[in-house]
């Protein structure tokens, strides 16, 4: 790799030789090696497999910032997946329950148990209380099913908005309201950040909109890491303020699984529900995951008073106990008893393989690398020269480490946003933009180095000196 | 292969030559080879990877006839999952929107529209009124949602049972029906076969069914092909029967999708959901589909008093029209407007791989395969001689082949399913087994072959000679 000085700076703390020296000292740093890291090339060239030899330049990584949308591939994801396809290949429907000396899986009967222990480390969760199954936003509507159930009294559903309501979880919420023939416009109630360029929401507005409607709400859902501003709520003091309201409490964690550390079970939180293919690294639409807490998943006889009812399927009943109950759904303990359908092998081995990375570490150890990454990027950011001028872009994520998670989020004047990325898309550096205004830039725990920031930083700041000159 | 000639047998109809022949003559017999056929060794091995030289004859393929359950693998599974992990690989997130030059199937936006053409093929449908999406029991759900709306008046769902409520789709029925804090005893109402070994269900008890229910029943949702019996129901007859009685009808298709031609729209069936690891070869718990008859479908503007209600999500969002609903769910036309989340890529890659064996050929020729097959299946099960000793197996399956798919269900005499079955695996014949007394066997339309069949009922005749000697 090239090791020309950077192009601005002059004090040590923004030299590559700083980054370079950050990225020896860490003790993680031989995670990377578990990832395929994109060359320039492979993110040039107009085809997925390998061409002539490329330009040296090109043989680089690019900079990917990016894993807040689409992690990187863990390398095992393809062993784990070709001895998959073998599995399938070379015992056709034996391999739903036989063992195998060399598998890399449970048989698939069971490999939606694989997941439990790995994913409930990184969740704060007992191993019973999570599943993987299906997909977020069928997750969320699945858990609304058993945990959104309005009364006269207790009907509506406290969500945060940024711009629209399609905006991820919303119209899962809206068309719920909807099935139980409620009106959204008395049922929807919107967090609304004050400052609306930053989309802050301090816990104390959040505390106030739960006391205005305190005896008028059934559910509040909140992401737990904010997917436009990367704020990190903070999750037990709002769990705890609205279910001592009679308020039961779910998370989208889809940003905050895998990137920031979580006590699910401590914290008392009902259910959350996440997707598998951001910081979680296994694959686009990858099988979701699904937290119930044990003190709802415990309760397996259905004629209880305290049974949580929920849509059933044959995957979430206890073979067990099937004559028991005069052939009625008794459901598997835990969140398990959720599952509908047998899961998709293929997906759940990729989950797998993703996981056995994570089990090389721990999400303590992942959480104190990713502090010292966003804040060094957050560092070079700031102290990046404008030859006078007013910089060019804001950080709109908190500076409070503890109320985010990996990701910054950067907002651009006005104008700047498409030359900026036309910038770094030639260079190579990924980011995912939020029009008209916003990129997201996220060095991921487990891949991401010091180097990436700096290089990130660099072209970024070519890019604004750029676009800047241009407008 | 070994030419001995057939043990039991002299007649011409029942030798191997006949098989071969049958097989030489096939116009389809070039699709077997898209398929990974197991080897004897390849069943027997404790390892899914190839271990040193096996003995001769344990090269020599098992004889699987247990594509109702799991499907073999099309070989092209492998080279499309590859190209997948090729492109997320060297493509990160771009992957989600970059057309390449080698792409096998659309970037990942737009993967779950790939299907559409080929399925609804197979399903008699138009392209928009099939989506890829989800799991079986989960779109069940999901159409339930929209298409079990009980009233005072009418509530109740009419399905089959076999033996147990776990059986598939009835928990899925029952816990909506406790949803809506209606009464299971009054509300579920079950289709019994009168004839309690064979299960045929004859199309006039099913209509006289819904004539005592007429008006109080909501839903009718039925199997398109029974699992147990193997009989394929008259969904046009039924469909319009009840239809005329003001009942919504939905299919459950999970034996009937690749195995039987549908025509879906033309039958006006309502919704319809099946799986695509059955007769579909895309694998273990593959992403499974949908259909949404297009006078349901069309429908999208939310505010009309015809719009189908539904569990939204942001993937089934028309992104065009936005901002014409004052920011309410506006689908996108078709069964696309159930869609949730973002389909699993890798998922979705096996699905598409799989159609495009389909695409070599027409659900019509296959069914014309499938009747031959079948029926020659049947004509040597029926023609084995006992040395004097009557039949020890009934063939409970219609025998009409117009009721019935590719699987033909064996009830045994009672003690002989457990040494059968130990000599069929001995073997390597692959089929499954309904617990006590039946095994269930089917050629599957697309790969296996007359000289399958005729191994097969050799084995089977050995086995159940051995199994009655014993007992
Ligand atoms: C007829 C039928 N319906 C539903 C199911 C449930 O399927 P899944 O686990 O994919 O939801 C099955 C499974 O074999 C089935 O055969
Ligand atoms: C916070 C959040 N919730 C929900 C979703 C929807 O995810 P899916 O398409 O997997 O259901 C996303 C997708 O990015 C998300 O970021």
């Amino acid at each position: 790799m090239s090791s020309q000085p950077p192009p601005n700076e002059t004090g040590t703390r923004s030299s590559l030789q700083y980054a370079q020296s950050l990225d020896s000292a860490d003790p993680l740093r031989h995670l990377r090696e578990e990832f395929i890291i994109p060359s320039k090339a492979d993110i040039k060239r107009r085809t997925a497999t390998k061409d002539a030899a490329t330009k040296n330049d090109e043989a680089e990584p690019c900079t990917y910032l990016c894993g807040n949308s689409l992690g990187l591939q863990p390398k095992r994801v393809s062993e784990y997946v070709q001895r998959y396809l073998r599995v399938w290949g070379s015992k056709g429907v034996f391999g739903h329950f036989t063992e195998l000396e060399d598998q890399l899986t449970s048989p698939w009967l069971d490999i939606g148990d694989d997941p439990k222990v790995p994913l409930s480390k990184i969740v704060g969760a007992q191993s019973s209380e999570v599943a993987v199954m299906a997909s977020l936003t069928a997750n969320l509507h699945l858990l609304m099913a058993s945990f959104y159930r309005p009364t006269k009294e207790r009907y509506k559903i406290i969500l945060e908005r940024k711009a629209f309501p399609s905006d991820h979880a919303c119209y899962a919420v809206e068309s719920q309201i909807l099935h139980h023939n409620l009106s959204i416009d008395d049922a929807m109630i919107f967090l609304d950040p004050t400052e609306s360029r930053n989309h802050y929401l301090p816990t104390s507005q959040i505390l106030s909109l739960i006391d205005a409607h305190a005896s008028s709400t059934a559910l509040l859902l909140l992401p737990g890491v904010q997917f436009y501003s990367g704020q990190f709520f903070d999750i037990p003091t709002i769990t705890s303020y609205a279910q001592a309201r009679g308020i039961t409490v779910g998370w989208d964690l889809a940003h905050a699984t895998g990137n920031v550390p979580l006590k699910l079970h401590d914290w008392n939180v009902d259910f959350a529900a996440w997707c598998h293919y951001k910081y979680m690294n296994a694959g686009p639409g990858a099988i979701a995951g699904l937290f119930v807490h044990s003190r709802h998943g415990s309760k397996t006889d259905p004629t209880a008073a305290d049974f949580v009812p929920r849509l059933a399927g044959w995957w979430g009943s206890d073979k067990s106990s099937r004559f028991r109950m005069e052939n009625r759904f008794v459901p598997i303990e835990g969140a398990a008893g959720w599952q509908l359908s047998n899961p998709s092998a293929i997906d759940a081995t990729a989950v797998i393989a993703s996981l056995s990375v994570f089990e090389m570490t721990s999400i303590e150890a992942l959480r104190e690398r990713s502090l010292k990454l966003t804040g060094y990027l957050e560092d070079l950011l700031n102290s990046l020269s404008w030859d006078g001028r007013s910089k060019p872009f804001e950080i709109i994520t908190p500076k409070n480490a503890g109320e985010r998670g990996a990701q910054l989020s950067v907002h651009l004047e006005d104008g700047l946003l498409e030359p900026v990325l036309e910038y770094l898309e030639e260079e190579c550096a990924v980011v995912d933009e939020r029009r008209p205004s916003v990129i997201r830039v996220a060095p991921a725990p487990l891949y991401n180095s010091f180097e990436d920031v700096w290089r990130f930083v660099q072209i970024f700041h070519a890019a604004c000196g750029k676009a800047v000159a241009q407008t």
